[in-house]
């Protein structure tokens, strides 16, 4: 039995989400069925974190125990030969029997993007949410950077009456040519929050919240707004890290240029 | 009767070019039955320039006259709305009756681009051309700079024996993360042509193609090799310039930002 750690890249449009459910094509079916399909039968995929619905990944990290002749170095390959067009393994490695995607992660990014000009988009549908009004970006990043810290994000989070304590290490929103960006990591992400984030700071963006409102909604005061969710196919999971330990894709940083846009003025 | 003028972006992925052609589905005939569902029925459309199967558009600009109770202004907004989902109008607005969209442009840029990694994309099948060897885009960027200038670009054409004379006004090659891009502006382009130039500019950055082989295709010397055509998936047009004169999308320099890369490193 060999232990693989594979970092992967998948349009989640035409899945139910990762995580393995009956009767739904999902992200973690579909890696399994390759693996039976090259190697052994009945591996199990274990993830460094679910996605939703909809929400695409950029660079997801998962680990697979398979017996078989492939090597790990040439799973990359053998995988995305027999792989849907719309997943694709973009390194592959032997990792130590331990390594633990989920646990071992320090921390997680994820990366949501808004088409904002008048019209829609011809080619990035599926892949963006479209905002036809003007965003004010300095606002949303001064909304954004108020989550910094330790908090309990429960306000942002449906139907929870319980503290959701997390560690947000970086937050901020930026436009590059028609297209906004708000980029956010954390120790760990509660199920919608980061939809529910970007959705609050979109109300920002329109002048609809206050960032009085939206640290109200942070604060679960009472007279906070309702922080609306923003659709799903705006969302990547971006990047796992993993601090030095045999990192591929290692920390932020090399995510700079993370999908710009399609665009001309 | 009044005259429109459009600047409209489209996946042309599902079409068989711009121009209308019996029993195929393309650009034209969708703006055209759009037309004639919001407006006046026959309507033609003029373009700057027929785009060929498969091959994206970021600004064309076509002029239609029509008539109907829908002033220009409002037809953006009017056309997205009826117009299929990989067509989107980006700017409309009224102009003389003279604009010929085609005659009037003083030059066109189109954008090659090659997403340059070893693994192939989830996320932007049909968008990119996937090249999973290094590009040298320093070498393709120098031979890039020998088409600036008024050439006669029949090494770059399909049969033809003919001069096929154009002034390149700027070619550049370079590199952002993971994507590579070939970008030039000319007076006017032969058909195919920007494809078997970019076509042999990846065979430069393969290291397959000398400089001086590439300079040989351009001299049309005997010994020179075949420029490959690059698929059409990774060719856009992406602007058409008018000079001044009343140009929603005005100029090279506002391109910058052009489609750049969903990628992590």
């Amino acid at each position: 039995m060999r232990r693989i750690r594979l970092t992967i890249e998948y349009d989640g449009s035409g899945y139910a989400g990762f995580q393995a459910q009956p009767g739904e094509p999902t992200i973690q079916v579909a890696l399994e069925t390759a693996f039976d399909r090259l190697v052994s039968r009945g591996s199990r995929v274990q993830t460094a974190g679910r996605t939703d619905t909809g929400v695409h990944a950029l660079a997801q990290v998962v680990a697979v125990d398979y017996e078989g002749r492939i090597p790990p170095e040439r799973m990359r390959s053998a995988l995305n030969a027999v792989l849907p067009d719309d997943i694709s393994v973009r390194d592959a490695r032997a990792c130590p029997d331990g390594f633990d995607p989920r646990r071992q992660a320090s921390s997680r990014t994820y990366e949501y993007r808004i088409l904002n000009r008048r019209a829609r988009s011809a080619l990035l549908g599926g892949r963006v949410h479209h905002v036809g009004q003007d965003l004010d970006t300095a606002a949303m990043n001064a909304a954004a950077g108020e989550l910094v810290g330790t908090h309990d994000f429960a306000g942002f989070v449906v139907e929870t009456e319980e503290a959701v304590t997390r560690r947000v290490t970086n937050c901020a929103c930026w436009r590059e040519e028609d297209m906004v960006y708000v980029r956010i990591s954390a120790n760990a992400f509660a199920k919608r929050m980061v939809r529910r984030i970007s959705g609050a700071l979109i109300q920002v963006g329109l002048g609809r919240f206050s960032i009085d409102d939206f640290i109200a909604l942070l604060n679960r005061n009472d007279y906070a707004p309702v922080a609306p969710s923003a659709p799903a196919a705006g969302l990547y999971l971006v990047g796992v890290e993993y601090g030095d330990r045999d990192d591929p894709f290692n920390s932020v940083g090399a995510l700079s240029g993370a999908l710009k846009e399609i665009d001309v003025n």
